[in-house]
């Protein structure tokens, strides 16, 4: 008997050869023993595997990780998931029964704040904006007069929800003569300056930003976290970035401000998930719609997995994780 | 007689108003005695406010620095541009004659960089094109199959001029996970290491980044340095930043390859200026148009500002310019 960590990878077919094509798996077949990719945990032969299985590689689509599972599986020491959100796939009872849990979270985080702070500075200098007026006009304007205020330097971007993406967001903008603020109930003052930013309450944050960008997970208690006052509380010419999820953000106070005029959104992330066909939105230049990219897509799936592998080798190596998972951690959390 | 140090200022009426608004100059006349506000230094008034004056700061639209202006003001021992290019303004025979010259173009380069790194991360994931076609569509679809290798991880970005702009893509580029390698003729190895980027000569840089962006100076030896060949040698489904100069590129191939659907281009200069009203770059979903937006405006003609009077007070204290330009400097610089 081999005493290499067995692995098995359980996620959906489509996550499976997008994030772990045969070169990736070449990769971890060094590292373990890889005894099979399952896409469901119930078949006999899923079964089979399960029984001498020490870890489970799992991703987008994957079945999900229950006490059944736990019970099929009786060496399973570490779930590591290759994408973000671990929730949807892990039950509670996993880490409570001592199985180590880490997601790619961190790594998926990445691409969404890169995406967020080339928008922020964007969104400052009304780059897109003056692109499709151009468009337009096809003649020079004083962008400075239609865009008052516009550039970046000593702006004010506030961070809604200082999450691991909001906090990547943040360290990206430190090279930036830019100010940057933060509302977060769980940030705490000394966080808050390790990290370099100002504690503000929502509010102010609202009223005070050139830009606010949206990071918050959406659970019961941000729903509309920013309703229809907090909108209307944001200067006239700011903008909003949402990549986080569409609930948060009272959608329809925003597009009235966005149709007036007075406000601009650059937003991932809409309710419904795709807008319906004549959403005002589509078509108005201050708003730029993106159907859900900002996260991990093409290359940067790459990282997943990298990410998932130095993991593994952790662990086969009997170092910490990277990125495990506390229990107390899943309550507020995306 | 005050023994402190007397300036004047010498620029565009709009110039000054929009880089030195009174709150300005009100710091300015705390460090040294404001003679005047002059758009021109021939007139009677303009030789008086010279015959006694240390320290000229210009900006846009400044009347030329040269041997008559320098007879006219035998105190003269700095002119301070707050702008980027200086050639314009400054004859050669100034720095001959030991007036020492400083321009903001390190801060000037600020914005231009910020624009151009947000491009780059765009460009990579194809966020504007995709977009675009989400705009069209109003459906989701499969980014990954439309845009194939989009993303930022690992990707190569290529940079034409390690100049000062180029230097500070390369560093708000660090902490992302790409590849970076320039081609300069005047980047030495020891520089190009310290930078921490790769040389390369111009044809390979062409024919292996995922984006490339042009940070070259306008000169005789740089029209058409991205010629027809160069722009063929560029990968499908690449992208060309341009914030340099228009006349740096063939724009012929460079749209001829755009229309064709192959390259993606973001342009924030073109020749001429603007683009005739039935040029194919303006509607085309594969390239972005914006005119002339990179450098400063708006807030960011604060940073101008705030470097001339930071010089002043080095000057003032003795201590030695942040930003003086060398003589040997003016053949190769913008
Ligand atoms: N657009 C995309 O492609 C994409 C990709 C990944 C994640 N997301 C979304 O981005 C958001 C952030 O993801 P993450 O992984 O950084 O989240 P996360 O799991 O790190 O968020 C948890 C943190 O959010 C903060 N928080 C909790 N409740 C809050 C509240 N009421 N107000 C403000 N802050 C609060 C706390 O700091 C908490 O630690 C989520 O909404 C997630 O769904 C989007
Ligand atoms: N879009 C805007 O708003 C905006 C604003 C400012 C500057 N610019 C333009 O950006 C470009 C860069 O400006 P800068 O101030 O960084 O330039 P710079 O004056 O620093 O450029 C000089 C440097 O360019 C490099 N260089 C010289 N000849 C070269 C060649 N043949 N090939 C490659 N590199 C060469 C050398 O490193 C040299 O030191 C210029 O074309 C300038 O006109 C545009």
């Amino acid at each position: 008997m081999s005493a290499r960590v067995t692995v098995a990878f359980a996620m959906a077919p489509e996550a499976r050869e997008r994030v772990f094509p045969p070169a990736r798996t070449a990769q971890f077949e060094e590292v373990a023993d890889v005894r099979g990719f399952l896409t469901e945990l119930e078949s006999p032969e899923a079964l089979r595997v399960l029984a001498d299985v020490d870890v489970l590689v799992t991703g987008w689509g994957a079945p999900f990780v229950d006490a059944a599972v736990l019970d099929a599986a009786p060496r399973l020491r570490a779930v590591l998931h290759a994408a973000g959100t671990v929730k949807p796939y892990v039950a509670d009872e996993v880490l409570r029964r001592g199985v180590r849990v880490s997601s790619a979270a961190e790594a998926n985080a990445v691409p969404v704040a890169e995406y967020t702070v080339a928008m922020i500075v964007l969104a400052n200098k009304k780059v897109l904006p003056i692109a499709a007026r151009y468009q337009e006009s096809r003649r020079e304007f004083d962008v400075e007069q239609a865009f008052p205020g516009l550039g970046n330097f000593g702006q004010r971007v506030g961070i809604v929800g200082a999450s691991k993406i909001g906090r990547k967001v943040v360290e990206l903008l430190r090279p930036y003569e830019l100010e940057v603020v933060a509302y977060d109930p769980y940030l705490t003052e000394a966080d808050a300056a390790g990290l370099g930013v100002e504690r503000l309450g929502l509010d102010e944050l609202l009223s005070t930003s050139d830009v606010v960008s949206v990071h918050a997970p959406s659970l019961p208690s941000t729903r509309h976290l920013l309703d229809a006052r907090g909108i209307g509380l944001m200067r006239a010419g700011s903008t909003l970035v949402n990549t986080a999820r569409g609930e948060i953000v009272d959608q329809d106070a925003l597009t009235a401000r966005v149709v007036a005029g007075d406000l601009f959104a650059i937003l991932d992330v809409t309710t419904p998930w795709v807008l319906d066909d004549d959403h005002p939105l589509y078509a108005h230049d201050h708003a730029l719609l993106t159907p859900h990219i900002a996260g991990s897509l093409g290359v940067e799936l790459g990282r997943l997995a990298a990410v998932v592998l130095e993991e593994l080798q952790r662990l086969v190596h009997g170092r910490p994780l990277g990125y495990e998972i506390q229990a107390d951690q899943m309550a507020i959390t995306a």
